[in-house]
């Protein structure tokens, strides 16, 4: 039997300045998160904090990313980076085709 | 400081048949790999027979996985799968710039 196939780059129903999340997969010690972003933004001084580390990587599009306080870190598809647990950032900006992969990890890890 | 920038489409030095096989990550629970395969195909008869779950994604290009006994399942860039552990299966074909992102892995799971 053939494994179920499914597309990253499904059509989305967002407008401009949203952003949709989505679940993968989900272990007990990972969770695999797909991010569309068409055009988005976090708000100006919201920073994420979160509590696991988070691989990232931006499939598709174009988006800019800023870490605390004002480093801006530009991304085109295909780059991607580690984002240690309790490093502040945020979303400056996307382009409308915006996909990311994010896999959310607290384990020990060696890159 | 910024998190490190590495890039998926990073020029290889590839031949014509050849994949190279890279670990982005790996924790006690998961491994991530990108695999880059340039007009791939795996040797006839060579069936992948793997302990863990794969979650994969075609990150670029087109290509074509068979599933034991001959069943096709044609892929192109943004689609992605589970294929269980121990389902047999190879690639039976790539594009020239194909490029997919794998993790290994083999706690319970929710898709």
């Amino acid at each position: 039997m053939l494994p179920e196939l499914n597309h990253l780059f499904a059509v989305s129903h967002l407008s401009p300045g949203q952003e949709d999340f989505g679940v993968l997969l989900q272990t007990s010690s990972f969770r695999l998160e797909q991010i569309t972003s068409y055009s988005a933004a976090s708000p100006p001084n919201f920073w994420y904090d979160q509590p696991e580390h988070e691989w990232v990587v931006l499939v598709r599009g174009s988006a800019t990313l800023q870490f605390e306080p004002d480093e801006m870190l530009p991304l085109q598809a295909g780059d991607y980076l580690i984002i240690p647990a309790h490093q502040k950032h945020r979303v400056e900006q996307t382009s409308e085709d915006a996909v990311w992969l994010a896999i959310h990890f607290s384990t020990a890890s060696t890159s």
